[in-house]
This record gives structure tokens, sequence and C-alpha cells, in this order.
């Protein structure tokens, strides 16, 4: 299997609804550094996974819809905005991008994704996935 | 497949038996920074795949045991204390945790453990298992 | 010159006042990778800068009172916390506790701290100063 | 499973050919961090994945065949020398090592082996394998 | 001294003249991640050192100037082009900018600039220089 | 002022003497990676600050004669190996080193050094000099 990554970040507010996250239930923040592996079997004709500057752009494009903002405030993830569900969030779009052919023709090969969320030099958050198995994101 | 991973570290003494350890033989030394990577498939009610306060206790527990000590003195480990050995045994001890409730009964849903121990910038060893097929550790 | 660096972490909510600031005048976050370092010419008669747990010990707490807030809510920081600003912020609060012998009596020797916050993998703000020149702090 | 990785690095020279690397189709070099990830699923009577010496030998090895050099001028990798097939190179010339009985009589017992180019702070490409699937290398 | 600090980076291809580089002197290429501390004694009317944006920007269009080339064939760089002479390069553009007031009006009043070249994960070379002292460049 | 900083490790064991270092008075252990940046005014002639496979060699064999050692079995570490100290030594080393002519004729011009000690990913060591100031080694 190839795999090809590439990093963004984001640097957003929220804040957590449940017993078991304890002084998070106030309103912080976080600079999320973003890992983005994409993943396929075989090279395309030109010996790579995927257009890297193409997919920086996607990436990048993901993170700047939340980037500087409260994530309390918009719609998508009031109630449930933790590091695993943005880190799910951050897949279902790149999901989307490929299959409107915003990675490219061969951008389509593309067979798997991780996308890792590190919250601080201590604790981070991810969801991998196969492309294909992935529902039609909302 | 979800994941989240938290990092800890233990400073060690230990000597190794067997030609292929060369001047690892000598009593040394070493710091292990250690990332263990929870893994489920779906995550909780609460959006999470484990409590990460519980978690990140759990770990620290573990490795306070064995944190500022010479491993060539405790019986768990006497001519077996390679790098790859340890990751097994913060492993079993996780394994452990996880089925007595430590981790909480969300915690027992976690499927995958991937414990890694970074010796230097140049070197690491891991083990990374599934916790069903895991046996009990003695 | 002799030193020793700590490192810890806070995770804000904060939004900047200014045109300078463009769209981090939302209210958004930051993770804050904190290093401290202390230094002195010479070491104290057990070998060392500082009890680097009397060290460690500061800088967490002093971390803790501004960790999961919102800062634009503590009146300490209100149209005044850029990243340059809460590393001063902290350097104000260690030369304090030296003075009040917090960090030991050999703790008083320390000459100079850097404190540098990362906010980013991309991005860091620093103050570095003398604790002789240091003005008492409000 | 268990793993061992090690680090080395390479200095090369390169230039690309295609439409989709844009200026990357101009001389210019890279600096490529290696991380090699040796797996296998269960330790040999030493207690180790692979004699560490011996597997570090033979990455700087095949590393030190490209280091310093301009990869345009190799036959190897005239038109194709990207991250990822230089990935699928190393993991290549690693499966050869192993066969030959360059890694030890243990380490023969190695399954599989993931690759992985550090290009820069925000960019990788990596091939992962299995070994016993890999067909003879050129 | 308060102090911010922004990275890029560049890819390069270049070769060294002189005994002293070895294999050094066959053309190769490097991958230069790039810090550069910006140092002033008190923070502007806004409590930054500089704004970081157009600080960003002047980097980073200095680093592209350079990125993707080979800078044996780049007249500022033939026969001088070690790690130690691109930092200075990139000090020298960087004063070069402030003068021109491509940092701003109270970019002006930064002081100091050290710049950091980052060759891979065990080398670096950098420049640190007062910005009042550095004669024009040409 | 030009600098260059290289990068080594050594895995020692050892333990404390005194109140204030707790539990790290039993014997246990660390990996130390070192970096060490060598300073000086102005270039040589052939664009540099120091020959660094010199430099590198140099800073390799000081760390090879303690790697994989007990220290409190050294009779130079004995009652006194804290992190401080141990950067202490290595400067000390390196100045014997300059004045033997080990880093070369230029690398006599060398005018500062700083060797940090890495001890975990949370904590480190250093000893920052001017070389003519030192005094000679035991």
């Amino acid at each position: 299997m190839y795999s090809v990554t590439v990093r963004g970040h984001m640097m957003i507010a929220h804040s957590f609804r449940g017993e078991v996250f304890g002084p998070a239930r106030r309103l912080h923040g976080a600079t999320y550094v973003v890992d983005v592996e994409f993943r396929r079997a075989d090279l395309d004709a030109d010996g790579i996974v995927v257009d890297i500057g193409r997919a920086t752009t996607s990436v990048h494009a993901i993170l700047e819809a939340l980037n500087y903002r409260n994530l309390d405030d918009e719609a998508t993830f009031t109630d449930r905005n933790t590091t695993e569900f943005l880190a799910r969030h951050v897949f279902d779009r790149l999901v989307a991008a490929i299959r409107s052919g915003e990675l490219g023709d061969n951008g389509r090969a593309i067979e798997g994704i991780k996308v890792t969320l590190h919250e601080s030099h201590i604790a981070s958050g991810a969801y991998d996935g196969r492309v294909i198995d992935a529902i039609a994101p909302a």
C-alpha cells in the first residue's frame, strides 16, 4: 500500500457536554495540527498516490472553513465536536471532495484516508476509513 | 476506525543478555517516551473512543510502576526486557485495566491498542494487538 | 550559563481586538505548548539549576489557572491576550513564585527565564527576561 | 504484531516529469528523513523483532547508495523518482537484504515493512507491504 | 526580550566546492525547514512583536524565490551556498524587507532576527544578528 | 553570529544523591538526545562555522565513551551526574577537542558552544559557554 501524508492546522474554540469531560465543559479552545494520509494499492501513471497540490488545497479548504471559529456556534458541531468527531468530519469532507473530482480523476482511486488531529504534544484523535465504505456525508 | 492516542514516559535502567545485543549487555538505561493508541469502530454516546482522563491515568500508573527503576531487579523482566517486550507488557496491563473496568464501562468497547516506546530520536519498538485476542496477562 | 527546560500546555479560547488580527478577531482558541527555560551561571550544591519537581509544579499551576478557559472573560487578559503577552504573564508569575520561595531557597538564584508558547507546528511567541530586572507583577 | 522502527536520511537532487508536478519539474532537491518499520507476529528467542544493529546497517547502506546524488543521473530512477517510488525502492532493497540473510537468520521471519520518507515538516510518502508478497526486485 | 517565530521551507539542489565538503561536492539537494525568530524589547500598541501575517508573507516570498531551484545556477549563490550562507541570505532579505516597510511601520522596531535552517533531523545552521548592525544587502 | 548544530545520543544508567532528587535516587536510566551548537561571528574561507564531519565525529566520540554505561561506576561522575553536569562535561570535552586541533585549524575559531541534553519530550538541561573563558578541563 502506498500513501502520502500532508499537514495543516486550525485554531478553534469549543466546549463539551457530558460529565465525562470535566473542566473541558467550559468554553476553551485548541490548535489542531492535522495530518491526512491518503492510501492506495498502486500508483497512477505519474508515479504518485494523488496530486499533492490538489490534496493540500482540499485539506486546507476544509480546515479554513472551521479556522478561527467557535464550533459551539456552528450547526454541524453543536453538542458533538470531540476530536474524534472532528477527525471524522474532515474524512467525510475529503470523501466528498474525491467524489466531486476535486482531487483529480486519479484522485478517485484513493482507497483509504486517515485523519489525525494532534491537540497537544501528548494527545491526538483520529479517524481511519475506506473511501468506498463511506456513506455520503450530509 | 476511530482512535485516541496519549503520551507518557519512564526512565529505567536495564541490561540485555545475548550476543546479539553487543554493548547493550552492559547495565545502561533509557528514557521511553510511550504513545498508547486506543481504537474502536464506533464512538460511544459521548462521541469519544474512551474517557481520555481515565486512559491517561491508567497509562501513567502502568509506567509509574516501572519509572526510576532498574528492570534487572524486577522479577517480571529478568532476562526479558527488550523494548518490544516492554511494549507488550504495557499492552497486557492495559487489557487487564479494561477488563477490570478501570477505563469505564465504555472503555470495554476498545477493540485494539498500539503501544509504541520511543527510545531515542532514531529508534522505537511497538506492540499492536486486538483486545479480544489477548490472553489473560499473568 | 546552565539551564533547565520543562514543558507544559494549556487549551484556551480568546479573541483579539485590532485590524491587524484579521480573522483572529473572531472568538477562536489555541493549544499552547509551553517551554520554560530557567537559567543561572552556576549550579547549586546538588549540581542542579533548580529543583525540577518544584519548577514543574509551579509551571503547571500557572498554566492550570488558565487552562480550559475563555481568556476574554478573565480580567487580566481583556483586550490584551496575544501569545507574546501570555508569555510575559507566565514569566511574571514565575518571578513571583521565585520571590515567594516556591521554587526553594536555591531557586532564588535563578537569573533568567525564557517562556516560549508554541501555538502550532509553524508559529510560537516568547518572552525572555532577567529575574532581577523584573518589576513586581501586579 | 510487534514492530521496530529505525531512522536514517539522505540528501538528493532530482526533477519530475509531468504537468502535475508544476515547479517541481525544475531540478531541485530534498532531504528525506526515512523511517523503516519492521513487523512480525512473534518475537525471536532473544525477544526482539530483528537485530537492530543489522537492520540499521542495511537501511543506512541503502540510503548511502543514493545520498549526495542527483537521481536524474541514476538509471534506476530516470523518469520515476517520486517520493512514493523511492519508498518502494527502499522496501524492495530491504526485502532483498532479508532474503540474502543480511538481517540474520531471524530476520527472515520479518513479515511486513513500512518505509516512510518525510520530505518536510508538512509532507511525507510511504510504502507498506508484506515481505512474502514482494516480487523479486530487479 | 519578546520574540515571535514562524516556519517555512524550501527544497533546493546544490553542490559545494572545497575538500572539506567530501561527497557533498557532488550535485545533491536538501529540504530546508526554516525557522525565523523576530525579536524586540517591547511590544507595539497591539501587543505584538510584528504582524505575523506580514512576517509570514515575507519569509515565504524569500524562500519561494529559491524553492525548486538548483542554487548552482543562481548567480547569488555560485560557489557560496552553505547552510550558514543561506541563513545569512534570508536574514539580509528580511532586513531589506523591514527597511522597505514590508513588515509594516511597527515592523521597523524589530531589533534582532535569528534564521535557522534545519537540513535534517540531526543538523541545522543559523545566522543570528541585530537589524541595526546589518549592512545594506546587495 | 553564525551557528551549526549537530545531534547525537547516549543511553546511560545512573542514580542521584540528595533529598531533592526523590525517586531519582534509585538506580534508573535515561536516553539523552544531545544537541551541540557551535557559534562564531564570521565564517571561514569555505563559508562554514566548522567542518561538520569533524564536529559530528567529535561529538559522537564523547558520547560513545559514556554510552551503554552505568555512570555511577565512572569515577568522573560519581556523586555528580545531573543532566546539567553532563552537559558541562560534553562542553569541556569539546573545548579540549578544539584546543587539540581535532576540529581542524578553522575549528579553533569557534567562540561559543551550547550543549543541550533532552532527557524526555518534556525536560532538558543545557550548558552554554564561551570557549575562551573555559578553564582547562581536568
